[in-house]
């Protein structure tokens, strides 16, 4: 049992400061995985069709990664599908960190965001995170949840990504009466009370908690 | 009859190059009233609390906004949605085209990205669209609906952002068979077959058809 974080392809500047700092092992998904090896990391594995490297950088991830799944491009699974199967499967991962899956494309982002909510990853959805420079994401399926500060960020928001049912939160600066929806909807800019933890709680339907801060460094422009 | 531009605060680097070009009239949201100011615009709305601006940053603002509805931070709406209503209530605006709306903290970007679902707005969902650096965003209710290549983006994307049934794609690269899900899902990298058109249609939900391209002056990485 060990932590697995996966980097995709997004942007660099999308990438949280401390990225190489984190805790596991790590896959790489195609592109991303040249990522990995120039920073020094050796990747268990790295999913991909590998196309967009030029023969020394696919020589490069070669010598580094111990076990390359070069897929077809056209397939049923995106490769970040089969690297959290991998994950999940394979690895027996107790937590799974995206990396590296937002900014850039809205397409790529919105197929990580809405990765955990396929039945085949809902029982392991909320082992499923997602780590940017400004954001960090949690993934929950029903019942009733203990939100936990995070430092570093100050903001938290509440987002069904699915209908829900009886969505409730209480314990945080802006509480939420029991409130069902048929679409998406996001609870955002929420903070916590001092340093306490605060409730959610619904029963159908599937959230993602996201904490978020304003940029390091940012003046004043957003 | 018109088009309304809505500038809300995201980061500069999302925006697209030519957002001054776009045709129509502007609002600004909060912060993003500066940006609009600073850029020579004179915006026939501006909404927001204004708490983030300074004593002559809101003195400029004042001297080139025609109307500014100043509202406390803590409200039912969103400064976002009271923009959206105005556009379309007050200015029958034909189009609404948001912009500054990605990038930085995810809360945001999904605040924006999910407002169109939003029963109150759905009889107007496809009047309503967004625009970044490398993204076209339309929505469209249940129907059947032809898709055009929009210049310049290589990539068009079939995203259900609620349940959908029998959603199928007929005429693109990827073809997709009715399907049906309660949950949302990105159909994404999908292309136009040359400059060919091709056909969507689905009977229940509310579906995202994202135009993408990859950076302009992109290299490799990402």
């Amino acid at each position: 049992m060990t932590d697995v974080n996966i980097m995709t392809g997004g942007p660099h500047e999308n990438l949280s400061d401390d990225w190489q700092q984190l805790a596991g092992e790590w896959i790489g998904v195609d592109r991303g995985t040249l990522r990995l090896v120039k920073a020094g990391i050796k990747p268990i594995l790295a999913v991909g069709d590998f196309d967009s490297l030029t023969a020394s950088e696919f020589q490069l991830v070669r010598e580094h990664v111990q076990k390359i799944e070069q897929v077809p491009s056209a397939k049923d699974d995106t490769d970040t599908e089969l690297a959290v199967k991998a994950a999940l499967t394979d690895f027996s991962a107790d937590k799974v960190t995206l990396v590296g899956a937002t900014g850039g494309r809205l397409d790529h982002f919105l197929s990580n965001l809405f990765l955990p909510l396929q039945p085949r990853f809902l029982d392991d959805i909320e082992r499923i995170h997602l780590l940017d420079e400004q954001n960090h994401v949690d993934y929950y399926g029903p019942g009733t949840h203990e939100i936990q500060p995070l430092p570093g960020y100050r903001y938290v928001a509440v987002i069904n990504l699915t209908p829900v049912t009886d969505l409730a939160i209480v314990g945080a600066k802006y509480p939420l009466k029991p409130w069902s929806a048929a679409y998406p909807y996001a609870w955002a800019s929420n903070e916590f009370i001092g340093n306490e933890p605060f409730t959610v709680s619904w029963t159908t339907g599937q959230v993602a908690i996201i904490y978020s801060r304003d940029r390091i460094g940012q003046k004043v422009d957003n």
